[in-house]
């Protein structure tokens, strides 16, 4: 069977007699442990009760946290199938979730996943909103707050649907995929590490499934967005946790005032749960940094780090970093920030970061092999910037699966530009895939230039 | 892949190229029909616009006939994950449907699914809500209509949740699943059939896919439900369908006002899709009939059409016969319905119709052979029976799966019974059937008795 709980399955020839023989998928022996012609028991089980509390939401019901417990727990058992879960999701949109109910949901996903547990009095960890292209915040952060002395077990995703999760720009420096273990032993040694957040839950947390159920239809419960954001620093034991919303006409969040009820929802959460939480509105009007595309988002992080450009992720960066700080009650941040940048202190503890994730001492980030670049038509003014194209054009170049694909920027809002001048370069690993993306680039507008 | 739209898989070790080698699951070559080492060209699909049109529709938009169209020609297609589709339901189910939106549902079924094309002047339909075990009406009528000259192509569903639907009933006397030819052979000669409705779409309608994504949580958005049954009355042509509303407290419909509102809905419907409709309002508060469970209930058919009890069923069925003649104008219409029951005509026509379909000419309903009979424990009245409570003993003890299974009433609300009368057995074809049914029934309260 695909997903669902199990369903009462009679032997054809001979049903429901004492002995008969079941014939079982490899997959589903191995997971039961079971081994040829031994005697098994079968019983029919009940319909989960999530079912009907799933039922109870949809009707328009609120939830209390034995309901979110059962739901979570099921999913996390592979109870209930892929209909039930997204009639779940479903129902937490259209019906919405009140703060209680995130509440519960965000101890339901914790009491699931696995913890770090690492006895610590103070644990940073940060989270953006996401939906920004470029903007590897986090892997200029991490280093900064380690060096400064601060344990940040940062667990982050892959892209879903953008060109780069921060998980996929790490890989191309070290592995991201660790054993909790192993994961509790670097953190210890080097306070600061960077992984993909499946290392904690190898066989796919509760709140993982949920996040692919919604994807198909990008179905965002904004309840369910904050259990799940929230539950990930609970898991690793967060004290301090920095959340950045990004606000643009082409973000995910596009108002000020709607990152404002977003906020006060993040606050109000952080405060239930017990973690000191602060939240900051950032820009989200264009792509932070040059590079989008894993290994071309590894170079600005890179760089920034070694004290350069972009300016725009550099200064970014260095802004969550004295948020950071600030929050554990560090004097004077924005020196001890600058400083770790400017000492080289911040790089080297990246170096070790990485090298004790199993990255190698000096790594050579290549660039693709084709590549096209965009010239400006016109004189004037880049007015506007829009995430969505970027993000589609680096897609459509191949990343993030192709890591070295994607695109560099030459400008950014507000800068001047000539007829002639280079706008952006589509990098790709394949002539098709470069193909692809320079038509798709150049059936739409993605830069205003007036 | 399990059943989502195709999504882009590179050969990983020479991605994007011209020329790579692409293994397909044997399923998926045949559908195709491909062959072993064929050249093919494979290209990424845009994401189908129906998700952007379900999107629409869980955040509260009303479709349009094209939107609709375009959602059920992607079901039919297989274009939808099963994910999808649940969005699809449970944004018509949260959201509610206008009429409108129920018309251009059924609109698009009927141009998804097998029309019968039987180009006769008056052909006559009727549907039952269902949900009241036992209710075989549908094979007592049909004959009945069919003596009386009038074309009547009857499809009926399966079991989902109950213990018999009238297709696993019929078939107890003879095949319900019909090549679309064949069926068309047998209603031009004998007027009547009863089959399931899958025979007309033997690749599955996109009605079908509905219906298993809203079984899991029983969720049966109103508009759905009604753009299903009338989309089957439209595709087989009906040009005069009746309509069954039991209700009941332990029926799908438990109140007037609900039955009344439903019936203008029909009403209205119908005269949107150009069918002469009408609605009656039945008693749903018990069984109908004696038997529950495939064979059980046949042989209470078999009893009815040779003139004999149960009443209960004798009467409803007499009743709706004479609604669907009065419906096509027929004079008298009592004396015609009762002067067939009692001729033998329509018993005939029944078993003409049934020996067309391919049964036997004179077929043996066997028993089950495990059965244990139930007694009053008091003397008084029948004063409540549940329709749950029989419904699910009768599945328990094997119905629908188990032909022969099921419950025979010997008690109907309204009867007096003595300490230790025969209340109602339950037939089993296993001993273990037998003991679980049994030891539900003892669980729980079925039959009031005051």
């Amino acid at each position: 069977m695909c997903s669902g709980h199990f369903q009462r399955r009679e032997c054809k020839t001979r049903p429901f007699r004492h002995i008969c023989h079941l014939g079982i998928f490899d997959e589903t022996a191995k997971a039961l442990g079971l081994e040829d012609k031994v005697h098994i028991e079968v019983k029919p089980t009940e319909r989960p009760i999530s079912v009907q509390i799933i039922r109870k939401k949809i009707d328009g019901g609120e939830l209390k946290q034995e309901d979110f417990d059962q739901v979570i727990r099921d999913i996390a058992n592979n109870n209930l199938s892929d209909i039930e879960i997204t009639y779940f999701v479903a129902a937490c949109y259209t019906k919405g979730m009140t703060l209680s109910e995130s509440h519960f949901l965000t101890n339901s996903v914790v009491d699931n996943a696995y913890k770090l547990n690492l006895k610590e009095k103070i644990i940073c960890d940060k989270h953006c909103i996401g939906g920004i292209p470029g903007n590897r915040t986090t892997m200029v952060v991490v280093p900064i707050i380690a060096a400064a002395g601060f344990m940040i077990p940062k667990t982050s995703s892959r892209s879903i649907s953008s060109p780069a999760g921060t998980s996929d720009t790490v890989e191309v420096l070290a592995p991201v995929y660790l054993s909790p273990e192993k994961v509790k032993d670097i953190i210890k040694k080097t306070k600061g590490i960077m992984i993909w957040e499946s290392s904690l839950n190898p066989k796919g947390a509760a709140d993982k499934k949920l996040i692919d159920i919604r994807h198909p239809l990008s179905i965002d419960p904004e309840g369910m967005l904050l259990a799940s954001i929230m539950a990930k620093k609970k898991a690793v034991g967060a004290t301090h946790v920095l959340i950045d919303i990004p606000i643009g006409k082409t973000a995910k969040v596009k108002t000020y005032w709607e990152a404002i009820k977003l906020r006060g929802k993040f606050l109000k959460l952080g405060r239930l749960l017990k973690m000191k939480t602060k939240v900051i509105i950032t820009d989200g009007s264009q792509p932070i940094g040059n590079g989008i595309g894993p290994s071309l988002e590894a170079r600005d992080v890179i760089s920034v780090l070694q004290n350069n450009g972009p300016n725009d992720l550099r200064n970014k960066s260095i802004a969550l970093a004295i948020e950071m700080l600030k929050m554990v009650n560090v004097k004077n941040p924005k020196k001890v920030v600058l400083d770790l940048i400017e000492s080289g202190k911040a790089y080297a503890k990246f170096m070790e970061i990485l090298y004790a994730q199993g990255g190698r001492k000096n790594p050579i980030i290549p660039l693709a092999e084709y590549h096209y670049s965009f010239e400006a038509k016109r004189n004037g003014v880049v007015k506007e910037m829009d995430n969505y194209y970027f993000s589609k054009v680096a897609r459509i170049a191949g990343a993030p699966k192709h890591k070295t694909a994607g695109i560099y920027l030459r400008m950014h809002v507000g800068d001047h530009v000539k007829k002639g001048d280079e706008l952006f370069s589509i990098y790709a690993e394949t002539k098709e895939n470069l193909e692809y993306a320079k038509k798709y680039a150049l059936s739409q507008e993605g830069m205003l230039i007036r």
